[in-house]
Formats: structure tokens, sequence, C-alpha cells
């Protein structure tokens, strides 16, 4: 294990053998609405934490578990295995995230999502989770988007609430989500309109008949 | 008072009782273009600062002062009681927010922009102050966005230069406002067109008949 | 030469004179994925590295250069003078970035992105360089756009990958662009449509008679 010596751990931080923490970074941060409760946080084998990241108490996460720069992650949060998550991006907390997702930088992602098996999140990305913001009953029904395994949500694109994008859809960068994607769609555009199916997607560049083989029927 | 051993607190700097100022924050940065009049920062009563947020000197700022992570606030901004900035949003010069104003994670908002009470910005919502950017006279015409009382910026929204988004107005996640706002007002998409009036919304939750019921007249 | 004591910097960097170093900074990070060379990072002189920034070794920085505060810059870029980079942007690596570019705060920037001299990128512009993300050939295809010398790349505008924006052209804020601009041209909206050449922009303040006045012809 290497740790920084100006990286901060507070107590009940479980990190796994082979972590590398970097500078600056800070992990266990009790959250100021915190339990009586001793919050545990779990970081499993050869984590790489890079440098000024904050991840709160109450997380539990897998191995191989790897953070750009300057990322946040609030409490609470469940996150599987070879899970990365790109710099500046801030993780609210009850996430669930499985395992084998990617997040690219500046994504943002608010609490109650669910992030399936191997899906990934462009840069830049913006999830939601609440319709009615300053509703007096907002609190009631926040609820993130579902994120189906495989999917791909391209640079740059927002969903909006408790939507549910299929497995293996893929959301074009700049898109605003609306509805939801029906599993292995392409959408696009300022409402996400669907384009045409992910297995009629074909490599510009000549290298493969297929960009998503597995697809292909 | 709580403040960090790690936090770099510059001369000049008047914390109000009761603050928690996390790690690696630092407060009262000189501007570089600094005047030779030393520049006073006020921070009120029961502030929380978080971990690495940068304050710089010049700031006027009320009670109940919070930020999340990550966050940058440049000088010679007027800033209310009760305000909320969230993680990773960057805050230019000379901005105006008055009290009970929210901005979620990941916003940016430019100098000379005047926030009024209570409004929210959503997640990754970014103002602009200059419709011609590298003009050699942009300097003269910098303004930003008046955002109106209880009005809401729904996430990833961008608005344009000078605009005035009208009190209790909502603009949808990812809209893209290129005109004025009228009070009361839902706009949404790309130019940001009118889509009904705030008093219209319901709750698709059946929690209640109208999520914003001061808004009944 | 000015290095806060706070601020960590790694063998093998070369900070040219008058350089100015902020608290918390880390210059000259080596990439996980190393060689076994030595990699040298030079930054020209009169450097401002503001609080929090983290540039990876390998970097090769003209003099006048300039961060905001939490910033990250990966390795092995080529970045000439007089360069301006944003708080909270990201750089990645094998980006090459012209004299005179300014980036505003929360860019994105992916690997293989060229900036030609003096363009303009707004604040939360976000450039992509894969066309299809999780494609087993990915790595491939990767190119980023190409911003035309003068380009103005709007607030908030997406880019996709491996796109020329021609030289003085105007890309709206919030514009999705998904094929090449032509030099001179301004283009918004969802699908960066065409709206008018540079050279029939006027001012509405009245200041001038057009705000680029080097384009008239």
């Amino acid at each position: 294990m290497t740790v920084a010596a100006t990286a901060i751990i507070h107590p009940h931080v479980h990190l796994g053998e082979a972590a590398q923490v970097e500078d600056y970074v800070i992990l266990g941060v009790v959250p100021q609405a915190g339990t009586d409760q001793e919050l545990e946080t779990h970081i499993g084998r050869s984590a790489t934490i890079r440098s000024h990241t904050v991840i709160y108490a109450g997380n539990r996460i897998g191995d191989g578990f790897q953070t750009g720069h300057h990322v946040l992650i609030r409490e609470a949060n469940r996150i599987g295995d070879q899970v990365s998550i790109g710099s500046g991006s801030r993780i609210e907390h009850h996430v669930t995230i499985a395992s084998r997702v990617r997040l690219h930088s500046n994504v943002f992602v608010p609490e109650y999502t669910v992030l399936e098996e191997g899906c990934w999140l462009g840069p830049g990305v913006v999830l939601t989770n609440c319709l009615h913001p300053l509703c007096p009953q907002a609190k009631r029904c926040l609820k993130g988007p579902r994120i189906g395994a495989g999917a791909i949500i391209g640079a740059h694109a927002t969903i909006l609430p408790s939507l549910i994008i299929g497995e293996r859809a893929l959301v074009g960068a700049g898109a605003v989500v609306t509805r939801d994607v029906e599993p292995g769609m392409v959408v696009v555009g300022p409402q996400a309109a669907p384009l045409k199916r992910m297995d009629e997607l074909t490599c510009q560049y000549g290298l493969m008949d297929h960009p998503y083989p597995g697809l292909k029927t």
C-alpha cells in the first residue's frame, strides 16, 4: 500500500491491499447529517485514488477501483469491482454502481441513481433526479435514472429523472433524454429521438464490420 | 469555530462564529490584478466551507453560507444569507447572489451575474456574459443574466448573456435560453420555447395537487 | 520564482524564471502507464499555476502559461506561449495547443485534440474523440477535433470527434456540432446549423460597427 504523506484518512476506513492513495486525498469524511452509528468505509484491493479526491464515509467499494483527480464521492454508495470514476466527477449519496462501470471526466450522478454492469458515461454527462426542484415534497420523489448494462451515454448528454436507458443503448453526445430509451437503440438530439438500432451502426474507419459485434444477432 | 490544520487563511479574512473550514481550503486569496487597498473578506456566522474550496479576498458573504468541495469563488462578490454553492461550482467576480440561493454542483457563474432571492440552479448549469468573445471591445459589454427570485434553472441548461429569467420561471434541463423568459413560465429545449405556465404543472407522483402551491392564484 | 510551501514538485520538472506556483499544486506526476524513460516537464517563463492544479510529467509548455484552480493537465502535451487554461478544466494527453489559446472554466479536451493559434473555448465546452465508446477497436480511431485559428467555441458547446472547426468560425453557446464548420461561419443549435457569416455579425450595443473587424474583407 502506498499512501501519500498529505493524504488524510479518517477513522473506520478499510483499504484493501496494494492501494495507492495520492496527495491531498481525503477518505472517510463523516457526513454532516451523520448518524450515531460509526460509518465504515470499505475500498477493495488494488485501488488507485488520485490526488485531491474526496470520498465520504459509509461507502462499500469493490476491487480495482480507480478515481481521477478532484473527484467527489458522497456517502452510502454501493460500488462494484473494476469501476473507474473520471477526474472532476461528483457522485452523490445512495448511488448503486455495478462492476466495470466507467464514468469519464466531469460527470454528475445524483442520489438514487442506478448504473448497471459495464455501462459507460462520457465526459460532462449530467444525470438528474428531481423533476420539480423547490417543490416542498421534492425529497419524497427523488429518483435518478437507471442506466442499463452496457449502455453508452455520450459526452455532455443530459438525462431526466427516473428514466430507464435500456441495455446496450447509445445516447448521442449532447442529447437531452426526456423519456425512456429502448434497449439497443441509438437516440440523438434535444429530445433524444430514436435514430437507428445499435446493430445498424457501422465503423466509418473500416476497421471492422460493426463497432459492437456482440450485439449482432 | 473549527478550522482544519491544513486550511490556509490569508490576512484580512473575518470568519463569523461557529464556522467550519475543512482541509485544503484556501480563504482570502488576493487577486493578481489587486489594488493597493487591502481587500477585506467577510464570511458570516455558521459557515461550512468544505475541502479544497478556494475563496478570494474581497467577498462579503452572509450567515449560514455553505460550499461543497472543490468550489472556486473569485473576488468582489456580494452574497446573502443561507446561500449554498455546490461542489465543483465556479463563481467569477462582481457577482450578486441574494439570500437563500442554491447552486448545485459544477455550475458556472460569470462576472456581473445577478441571482435573486431563493433561485435555484441545477447541476452543470452554465451562465454566460459575453455575446462576442475575442471582440476587442468585449470588456465594455460584459453582462451576465439576471435570474429572478424563486426561478429554477434546470440541470445542464445554458443561459445567454444579459438575459432576464423572470421570477419563478422554470428552465427545463438541458435547455439553451436565447431570449428573456417571462415570470412563471416553463421553457424547454434548444431555443427554450415556452411550454406552459408554472401553475399548470402537476405532480406526476400524485403527492400533491401542484408542485408549486404558492404560485396558484 | 515563488513556489508555495505546500506545492509538490516531482523530479524532472523545469520551471522558467518568474514562475508562481500556488498552494496544493502538484507538478510532474508520472503517468501510471509510464515508460522506462524519464519524462521531462518543461514550463516556460512567467507561469502562474493556481492552487490545486495537477500537471503530469512529459509536458512541454511555453512562456506566460496560466492555469486557474483545480485544473488537470495529463502527460505528453505540446502547449505554446501565452496559453490560459481556466479553473476546473481537464486536458487529456497528446493534445496540441498553439500559442495564445484560451480555455475558460470547466472545459474538457480529450487526447489527440488540436487547438490552433488564438482559438477560444468558452466555459463548459466538451470536445470528444471517440465515436463509438466501448468498441473493441476504439483505441485505434481516437481523434479529437481540430479547432481552427481564432475560432470561438461558445459556452457549453459539444463537438463530435475528429471534426474540423474552420478558422475564425463561431459555434454558438450550447450548440452540438455534428459536422465540420466552414471558416468564418457562425453555427448554432442542436445540429450546429449555419446561421450567418462572422462578417455579418453586428454589435448590439452600438460600441463598434463590427465585433470582429479583422474579418471584414
